[in-house]
């Protein structure tokens, strides 16, 4: 039986999803939580990797189980799992799934934010989850620029060094800056995304904010495909996956 | 001279503001960067204490520097000492003020909150700064208890044991509680409050929301003085220090 769990997790304590040596990751945290719960391991397959500190409103993976050792309801799940979780991890739902269905290729789109704090001092309440940038930002002006990404496009130079990635094309389905008070949010939704491309995309958009970068340059950035025209890579605590979206389920 | 300084904190990391043997405290730590920014150790008088895990939105405290030592423009001491703090400790403003004035004494209102997450899961993101209460509670209930603690009463039995002060009378100028999606929050403003009175109110207040305690025995809880007949301490997570309203300046 394949279940699919939806959860939660403030990154800032983790070397990100991924289970790696010598660093606590939020898969092994979430094994261990399992384990407990159910009383064998099962392995966990992700909708995708997520940096050190990076967090996510919302993250889908999915286990299999064999029936006869799965003796609670399935949305019981969540509950007696969250007995065995750090608070800065949650289960949210649990779902029985269809075969068929996978986290990582089943998925639609992802959409992601990334959120600036833009004020002269830092938020003690805040400074795990935004980029603190003191220069006051023109959000209009990103606003423009973040249109730019939207459609078919190859990303190479929004792509950090080290990717064996070979199609760097990706498509765009929604890029956006808004601002409300001194928080400045980029959403961006795709298909899929290189690795570090949303916090590429956004450092190119501060640097659009600060005035260093003209918003009429983007396209020209993007058909470059040099990571050298783009801006930097914004800091990790900034980002959050927020949706996932399935094909089927 | 005698320099104003506002700030803010989140209090998880901190045994509370006041200093303390063998615990890391708020005040010491600001006590410690004032030293790295000035090259001298001023006293720092606050505005009163808070809990272990308390959090303050806005807090003042106040320290005379000898003019001849203090060689930087008092509205640069900010941006100074944010450098020599962590990320939970910002100083918002510093301004000179009257040899009068004074952080503690000089308070003509102060007004806290407390933030309830009453859903069934905790959220990672909340979790070190509201109280989780998974069982639905009735807001209209909560805020029509509320009104019951304005005015001047004797707040006896709203007080935790061991306190020493003897005039246990005070003056509560606002009390409300508001819900939106699914955080509730308590606003109260009085001259002055007693120990662990906001918490405990709290904790009645989450009984009435559960129908445990009804609205109107709120009165009668009040006029009883027995600590026994209210509700429990609620946990410090959820408190935040949040205006500081002075007489002078």
């Amino acid at each position: 039986m394949r279940i699919l769990l939806t959860i939660a997790y403030a990154g800032t304590n983790y070397h990100g999803w991924q289970v790696q040596d010598n660093a606590i990751t939020v898969q092994e945290t979430f094994q261990n939580a399992l384990e407990k719960t159910l009383s064998f391991r099962p392995d966990v397959t992700g909708c995708g990797r997520t940096d050190s500190g990076v967090h996510a409103l919302k993250y889908c993976c999915h286990i299999d189980v064999p029936e006869k050792k799965f003796n609670i309801p399935v949305d019981r799940l969540p509950l007696a799992m969250n007995q065995h979780l750090p608070d800065d991890i949650r289960v949210y739902s649990a779902e029985a799934v269809d075969d068929e269905f996978h986290a990582r290729y089943s998925v639609k789109t992802k959409t992601y934010r990334y959120r600036i704090l833009n004020r002269r001092h830092k938020n003690p309440f805040y400074s795990a989850y935004t980029c603190h940038e003191p220069q006051k930002l023109d959000v209009l002006a990103m606003s423009d620029a973040a249109k730019a990404f939207v459609g078919e496009h190859d990303f190479s130079g929004f792509c950090s060094a080290g990717s064996k990635i070979k199609d760097t094309v990706r498509n765009v389905m929604c890029c956006s800056v808004t601002g409300r008070d001194d928080i400045i949010e980029l959403t961006i939704t795709a298909e899929g995304f290189l690795y570090n491309m949303v916090r590429i995309i956004a450092g190119t958009l501060i640097e659009v904010g600060k005035g260093t970068i003209p918003a009429e340059d983007i396209p020209g950035i993007l058909s470059s495909r040099r990571r050298d025209a783009a801006g930097s890579t914004a800091p990790p605590q900034g980002l959050f996956l927020s949706d996932i979206i399935y094909k089927v389920k």
